[in-house]
């Protein structure tokens, strides 16, 4: 897989005005490369150059990472004294003839120092976004990468479908999140979950990137629960939106509001149309209920490897949904200092259309 | 606790030739602000500017998180439209007047795509690492702080007690790695691990970075188990070495030199020596036993709100250990294609010397 990978950048690198790709730890080069590494303190950098070889800088305990690679690799190692690491760089940029020339890089994942040791190496190079490279190559899942996303959307409903009938009024929002992600890794997620679920009650749900409080659960509150799982390196997210007993008549009425937006949302996908329509469809909905200045942000975003990657729903990006794009659809409501709603579904691109890989019930549901 | 922090910045700017520092998300952002944000695809950036303001630019959706802030601070929101993130920056460096300033950033946190953002709204200003100004707020840990790595250390050990009576013969790498996980959760680790644990056997332990595969334990292997939990933002990292059945007796006699390493290297930690002692003392003992070209990586690292952090415990490293400096101590042994032995605890200088916040048994012991 990773050969075909690597084949895929020098396609995409011969077509581009760039003479090469740098890539840091990430799920970028894990995706290019095959290989596990943690974005720490020691620099870890592929270089892909166009024409035909690879690289990698890394410091000498993880050659052993390089062995039985399926493709070649000449590597750059460096010892532990960070005074030798500009050495290792200096010698990979100078072999693969990098100075004067047009380096491409993620700028959302390439520090300033990595960026410091390779202009350092190469004073001349011209380095440039290569976003638009990168996420030609991500952004459209082939079947296995839709199984994986697939089995992780199943997990993570089996883990929620467990965690449910434990909570109770008076639990916080934090022994929720710890029960939450225990049922995960009991259903089957990889230990490095994609997030930490976010499980915000009452005037908390009215944060949507809210991290769990000691704050108790009472009777008549909203219960948001975003979470999700990670099989073989992909990620499912999630929402769902709870009633703690007996809740305010007008919470009943932003959740089917969100539920239908969520619904509208879902039924907009379709190869050939824009991420635009999707993230419209589902605010023309919360805007016609007259809570539109409620929705605060987007409709959506990719979802593959990272937890948010390409395309983005959003009503002014005019990408064109292809076969195979994975996004979430995720509208909600929230009333500062009062309330929230948000109903969140993993989606992919179909030939004909858009499928849900998640079908929990949406509905509202009264637990505790 | 904030609020004394944030004067802890504005103190060490005052004696700095600096004129702001701005921080990405990460520990330092959340250690100085108590502020938790994720590093994703939308900039936020903190800045503290020398003289008294602190300013900072986030997703408008993001807001709510500054309520009841225990200290004042300038917001610069921004909405769902990359086109309008630009005027956020401009906004907030003109207010803070720093364009031609001098700007301290941390280059392990922040990426090129908020620097883009920073220079674009400052062309004049000049952005230098501030590596050292951000240690010497982290770097000596409070008692609380101790007292929240003390607790990260209790809920791992406990999480591997009971992991270990479940361990078998036939039990993938991946196996045992998910069942420490859920044990670490169930004995109170927050649900984002600190890192996935490392579980590798026979030739994968001569990997000191491995990551867990489906290779199945063997009589005769040597199981490394390398771990940690999460407490208040607070994390611990152990290693501890198993054998599984009747080991190779030099495996034993390998086991026995990397404990009397760890024991020298717990046994040098002082105020007023400097790091490299406890390197060296580990050192000795293993170059002395004929294998010290095995041992294959610096001796520790710092140890806080990120698994990796200063001071790091190199032979070269001459930094002056301080009270309430914490570390790791963590020798090893790794035979390519072989097996590895490491054995790791975490450290805290104390006034009379150092202490080891772990005490699980590190002898040898036989599992499976």
């Amino acid at each position: 897989m990773s050969k075909d990978r690597i084949n895929k950048v020098h396609d995409a690198l011969s077509r581009s005005n760039l003479d090469a790709l740098v890539l840091n730890p990430g799920a970028s080069q894990l995706y290019v490369s095959g290989l596990h590494f943690h974005l720490m303190e020691r620099p870890v950098i592929l270089i892909i150059r166009k024409g035909g070889t690879q690289a990698i800088i890394l410091p000498e305990l993880e050659l052993q990472k390089l062995a039985d690679l399926p493709y070649e690799i000449n590597n750059y190692p460096y010892g532990e004294n960070p005074e030798e690491w500009s050495l290792a760089f200096k010698k990979a940029m100078s072999d693969l003839d990098l100075d004067g020339k047009v380096i491409g890089m993620e700028s959302l994942s390439l520090r300033m120092m990595e960026y410091g040791y390779l202009t350092e190496a190469a004073r001349e190079a011209n380095f440039q976004d290569a976003q638009e490279l990168i996420s030609s190559l991500r952004l459209t899942k082939e079947d296995n990468e839709v199984t994986a996303l697939r089995e992780a959307v199943n997990i993570a409903q089996n883990a929620l479908v467990n965690t449910l009938p434990l909570i109770r009024v008076g639990m916080s929002e934090k022994e929720i999140a710890g029960e939450l992600s225990l049922q995960l890794f009991r259903s089957g997620s990889q230990p490095e979950l994609p997030f930490s679920p976010i499980v915000s009650a009452g005037l908390n749900a009215a944060n949507p990137h809210a991290v769990p409080t000691d704050r108790k659960l009472k009777e008549g509150d909203l219960l948001v629960i975003d979470w999700g799982a990670r099989v073989d390196g992909y990620i499912s997210d999630l929402t769902r939106t709870f009633a703690i007993g007996e809740v305010d008549p007008e919470m009943v009425k932003i959740h089917n509001v969100v539920r239908e937006a969520n619904a509208a949302g879902r039924a907009a996908g379709e190869p050939g149309k824009s991420c635009a329509v999707v993230d419209m469809a589902a605010r023309n909905v919360i805007e016609k209920s007259g809570y539109g200045k409620f929705f605060t942000h987007r409709t959506g975003h990719g979802i593959g490897m990272e937890p948010h990657e390409e395309p983005y729903m959003r009503g002014d990006n005019l990408q064109i949904m292809q076969v195979g794009m994975t996004y979430t659809v995720e509208p909600g409501i929230y009333i500062p200092d009062i309330n929230g709603v948000r109903i969140e579904d993993d989606m992919v691109v179909t030939k004909t259309g858009s499928e849900s890989l998640s079908n929990m019930d949406r509905h509202i549901r009264v637990i505790g």
